[in-house]
């Protein structure tokens, strides 16, 4: 069985929720899993002096039009919400908790919380409405409260937070596929093609 | 007759070399010319506050490392030269008294000062190695060596950057295809489905 490819994201990364759209498919082509890690990015940009690109000049219009552009060519409809870029450790914690119950709710539950942010500027930096979006897939709203303020958990994702760092992670999406490192949703198709050749 | 597509590069930009290597071939197969316009990304990046990726703790890692596998995956070989980025001003004048000459010498001159630069490790920032280039691709040595320390080339090229700066240019290369901006060699391919289904 080939390695899984693990896959970094934050939920409050536009092109990390791109990725997240396409990422199964692409890796289910080549008989692959993915490895989902929820990171926060505020930590890993504090060291290597990245900023959000909407924090930008300049750069920033340019940001926000190419991310509506690059939804339109997937066939998504979303936008850049009001508030950008919003804290997502209770997003987080709460993913990290799910992916123990079982892989494939922890994903449906990070889908639901993208869509939720950027078709729907849902406040995902409340955890409340990380609660109630957690309790509209069917998962306990008043565990999922729980483990956003227990020190445990809190832990557990700076560990996350951590071995990303380890991995070299200084943006989001980040893949890695066999030990090679991808940075940015518009490296997906480069991925596609290191999978069907093999590397180069 | 379709609209040229707009190239601004930086001698001195990795990316650019390779989108300047593609760019050509792409816009043919559309019926496209390709308006090749060099700048000077220094001026730039103080506006927008970006910083040459080599300098960028963790991102510079990762950042050769993706060049010379995209340089792979087209074919080329290279690397980062040892002493980089370079000042391009010297390159970029001889450039614009090129391009009046006629736009294939000029394009012939870039991809040379290009390999050059990036195969070769020739320093393009030295306006006497700016001059040789120029020479062995039959042109006039010391015509070139006088146009790079002319007020009026000089001021020729800072208005370049203006128009660069009023286009909306934070790095490069940049592609302009139809009025839509495109920003990074990782975008000629949606530059590539922008022509072909006349954007979406």
């Amino acid at each position: 069985m080939p390695e899984p490819l693990t896959f970094y994201f934050d939920f409050s990364s536009p092109y990390s929720w791109i990725a997240a759209e396409r990422i199964g498919d692409l890796a289910a082509r080549y008989g692959r899993d993915v490895r989902w890690r929820a990171i926060l990015l505020g930590p890993l940009f504090k060291e290597s002096g990245n900023r959000p690109l909407i924090n930008q000049p300049i750069k920033s219009d340019y940001f926000r039009r190419d991310f509506v552009r690059c939804l339109r060519l997937h066939g998504l409809e979303g936008d850049l919400p009001a508030k950008f870029p919003v804290p997502t450790a209770a997003a987080a914690r709460g993913f990290l908790w799910l992916s123990e119950i079982g892989e494939a709710a922890a994903i449906d539950y990070a889908l639901a919380l993208f869509r939720a942010y950027f078709q729907d500027e849902r406040d995902i930096s409340d955890r409340l409405v990380v609660a109630d979006i957690a309790a509209e897939r069917g998962h306990d709203r008043g565990a999922l409260l729980s483990v956003v303020e227990d020190p445990a958990w809190k832990g557990r994702l700076v560990e996350e937070v951590e071995e990303a760092r380890r991995d070299g992670v200084f943006g989001a999406p980040f893949f890695l596929v066999d030990g090679e490192p991808f940075w940015g949703a518009d490296r997906l198709d480069m991925v596609d093609t290191w999978l069907a050749k093999g590397g180069w």
